[in-house]
């Protein structure tokens, strides 16, 4: 019969993160309740959706100060929006949980005490055991940027499963992450840590990474990563991250980039983002939120757009150059800012073949990052 | 035509101001707008959904500041939602404004420039005209108090649709506020600077007294007040905020109020609001949000709850002292939390008349307060 106290604080910020991964919709029910499990190290608190699951370890004592107490080891499974309602709650920094017979669970504060009915933890299913053979590193504030780069152009329709998942790559020591809803494309590479020259061809979750990226902090810590034939783990100095990996072949998307060009752009990625967002607030309202660019002298670039009831908006962006055609082009104002947003505000160059064909934006010193975005037909 | 310059941030203000009378759902097609109008004086900003009119005055200066320039006077409607996002997003300081043949308004900014379709302000609605002859001034944060304490009483069904309003009675120099759901009741009552002795027994929208609330700001200004026969209007520095008054008569409420007790309990409201919060964590799986309280000896108070299915929760709680008859009760977590809320956490008076009547809780040292709770009969 688990018997422990804990440290409120560190069980709040435990349940908080694993929570990340219950969903209230699951058609599993034990997987509606959060895994407790107390050894002679400390308790390791569970979460998971089946898709994702996420593992969290409060250790005994951290830094000279105890954080758990274990009377009795054991475990239970409990509701995770009470239990998660209750500690967030409860008034004393410690708080005592109590395994009884019939898994019923006593939560103890200062003068308040809940009893809960629990659910037996031997029915709670196993997590994958994955062979950590074959690690690579990357550090996590790397690793978030990585995410947030590339994760807003999954596709959100489920008529290409494989296309709702960002595309994974390891070769030569080199991460390339590839993302498309076939309107709109992001690819970032980054060096990575690895132990062998093994490599991956793996397509991840966007929700995967999108979870994935809120609980982790923004410290330079190496974030450790293993790759299973269906599963990626994640691993933390106190969390393991699970989620599947989506099954089928990614599309081949090289070809899609093109190598030539016609007009070529240099402007501040910050500044044509205002404008855009500008431009969008009447074209929101229009069908597809569509911007116009034309390309005018002396560098100049003018963004339009045209809601007929409401009115019409432009604005003049002075370039830092113009390079090759005149231009005249019509693009999703939402695909533009996404991208833009991704290249973080720092100089940019845009590389067009002509009005009808995908463009790019990349930043003007890296090829670490390429944004593609397919123009919109206009009459 | 109208022409004018004006300062962004003194406009964005005022636009949100203005916008919280701006319904997108009202049948009157030109009330989704915002009127703008230019006089020698400055500009005055008008939004209202016809039961809330706001009106917002930007002077020409102020404090030295010159925050509009007008170059030619004039008016004009323009769609409240674009022109709220668009003046928030404009690049530079300034504004112009310029108003050209057949409606079609200009507004520029650095290097962007909308056009937008308004529309005729002649045909925009009059707002009421006001005698300011009975005039009477409440400070500013004090009005937000008073209305804080009752308006969350108010019933939110429209089958009685006076309780849908909050009671303000006028006599001797004295405002007694009333708000009842017939379950609870909220009682303020405030000494108020009159400039005769006239009564007043009006019913104001609990909508009205919210959304005053929310542009208000927290200095002691004095708000001056005017009542007319089926309006109400608050005026502060650049504001006027006009509400109308339901019909009908208020009910009479004070024969509700019990006059006696027989167990008198004075507890701290803060720590009692605690315990409350989370004996409700489990009460709100239940059918009604029900938390029960039984006396103890030594003047200790349990609150407990029970959910059939999820567990139970017990908590002692040391008052300062409990007097009269021992007392099993039960009772609304949500309308107890609200009352203690209202009573901002100082000690407290609870007067019970027995498990079946309705209660009473009341600051130690006023009398400027009252809250009243109906209990729920259990099983």
């Amino acid at each position: 019969m688990m018997k422990i106290k804990i440290d409120r604080e560190a069980l709040v910020q435990s349940v908080q993160d694993v929570m990340k991964a219950v969903s209230p919709r699951t058609t599993i029910p034990i997987l509606t309740g959060i895994k407790i499990a107390a050894t002679s190290q400390g308790v390791t608190l569970t979460g998971s959706d089946s898709d994702i699951s996420i593992e969290s370890f409060i250790p005994t004592e951290e830094e000279d100060k105890v954080l758990v107490e274990v009377v009795e080891t054991g475990s239970i499974v409990l509701q995770a929006r009470f239990f998660s309602e209750i500690v967030k709650k409860l008034p004393e920094n410690t708080i005592e949980i109590e395994v009884q017979p019939n898994f019923l669970t006593v939560i103890r504060s200062g003068k308040a005490e809940f009893s809960l009915n629990g659910l037996d933890a031997e029915e709670y299913p196993r997590l994958p055991q994955i062979e950590e053979e074959n690690v690579f590193k990357i550090p996590t504030d790397l690793l978030k940027t990585i995410i947030r780069q590339t994760v807003f152009a999954v596709s959100t329709s489920e008529t290409r499963p494989i296309l709702t998942g960002v595309n994974w790559r390891i070769e030569n020591g080199e991460l390339i992450c590839t993302a498309t809803d076939s309107h709109r494309l992001a690819l970032r590479k980054a060096k990575i840590e690895t132990e062998n020259q093994q490599s991956y061809n793996v397509v991840i979750p966007g929700k995967s990474l999108n979870e994935l990226s809120k609980i982790l902090d923004d410290s330079n810590d190496p974030v450790d990563i293993v790759i299973t034939a269906n599963q990626i783990l994640f691993k933390t100095k106190h969390l393991l991250f699970f989620s599947r990996l989506l099954d089928g072949n990614y599309p081949e998307t090289t070809r899609l980039i093109p190598t030539d060009s016609k007009t070529d752009i240099i402007v501040n990625a910050k500044e044509f983002l205002q404008a855009i967002d500008r431009a969008s607030l009447l074209a929101r309202e229009g069908r597809n939120n569509v911007v116009k660019l034309t390309t005018l002298n002396d560098g100049i670039i003018e963004i339009s757009s045209i809601s007929p009831e409401i009115g019409k908006v432009t604005e003049e962006i002075q370039s830092e150059s113009i390079e090759g055609e005149e231009l005249k082009i019509s693009f999703s104002a939402k695909y533009m800012m996404d991208a833009l947003k991704a290249l973080d505000g720092t100089d940019i160059q845009i590389s067009f073949t002509g009005a009808m064909r995908p463009f790019l934006l990349r930043p003007l010193h890296s090829d670490s990052m390429l944004q593609l975005i397919l123009p919109v037909r206009t009459y």
